[in-house]
């Protein structure tokens, strides 16, 4: 599987990361975050080759994370703006962000502090349940298979075929998964 | 500035991309979560190449993400766990994990539902501010520089020089802080 078929593994990690997961993409995010627009702003925010930022903009327009709206006419030029699909990745900033601050600050204070607006309190993210509003530590977190997963892994013991680990599923069920869309896609396609 | 610099950014989110900001690695170590420790399984799980899957592991480990264990003699063969350093990545797989569950799965349901042996319920992940527990949205947080950033404004300040925006300053100081980070290392070093 090359890195550009990732978004064709059965998870939702390898899914995001073939939108983000590209070298600046995040931080492009980031400082679309902190305000900046305009191509050459980010450029010179960044360092980023021009090629590389054009390349990497227009690929988070295709997917619907930024949006293109000119500001200025003659000639036309546009500006780079976060959807709500782009807003949405403010826990993955904020996650990678608390964690430089913890692991990657060589004992220094870190390089900003956060303050919640509701509360009036320094504040730090801390990732929660939405249940019980507990912190969600991976060793009390346990994951059952969605339905294409189920449906793979009932086909593999149909067929007597050996059933992959929990960390081969999401590539191993790639094709499984593509042939399944293509059927439903079948399904509703109209009639001629 | 190219991507090999992007740690000397005055900025955790810079600094944490630089360690887990290349392609693979972030799927290296949702395997790891999974359970996958070996060489081969990584390989096999993700389709990798062998000289790149290599070259992403030494690098956690020298980051201090992942630690080489030997699990047979002979030949001696190591297998890769993740350290304190990895496990605290778990927040940001889970951010990435749900965004791609809300943005990334047309329509369908997601590949992985996730329990919280906690609570016993179904959950999904929130991140909360640590004082109050409710959701912190980008709108309701605000930053405040820490020391390094408020004396690089300073000097810039005592020079007449201009003081870049909130998303220039993160590359802007790299060079102050370097020349800081020397300074300090020069003031403990032990006289001769």
């Amino acid at each position: 599987m090359k890195w550009d078929h990732i978004d064709q593994q059965v998870c939702s990690v390898a899914r995001a990361l073939s939108v983000v997961g590209e070298r600046w993409t995040l931080l492009i995010i980031r400082d679309a975050f902190k305000g900046t627009r305009r191509f050459d702003e980010f450029q010179s925010n960044l360092g980023v080759t021009r090629h590389r930022l054009a390349e990497r903009l227009s690929d988070l327009v295709d997917a619907g994370v930024m949006t293109k709206v000119p500001y200025t006419d003659r000639p036309v030029r546009y500006e780079y703006r976060l959807t709500r699909k782009g807003l949405a990745l403010y826990p993955v900033l904020m996650s990678l962000s608390h964690w430089g601050d913890t692991w990657m600050n060589e004992g220094e204070e870190p390089p900003l502090r956060y303050w919640h607006a509701r509360c009036g309190h320094q504040t730090e993210p801390v990732l929660s349940c939405r249940e019980c509003g507990e912190p969600l530590r991976p060793q009390e977190v346990s994951t059952r298979m969605g339905s294409v997963l189920q449906e793979f892994v009932k086909d593999l013991r149909d067929a007597g075929r050996p059933i992959p680990t929990d960390a081969a599923l999401p590539k191993e069920a790639a094709e499984f998964n593509r042939a399944r869309q293509a059927a439903r896609a079948g399904e509703i396609k109209p009639e001629k």
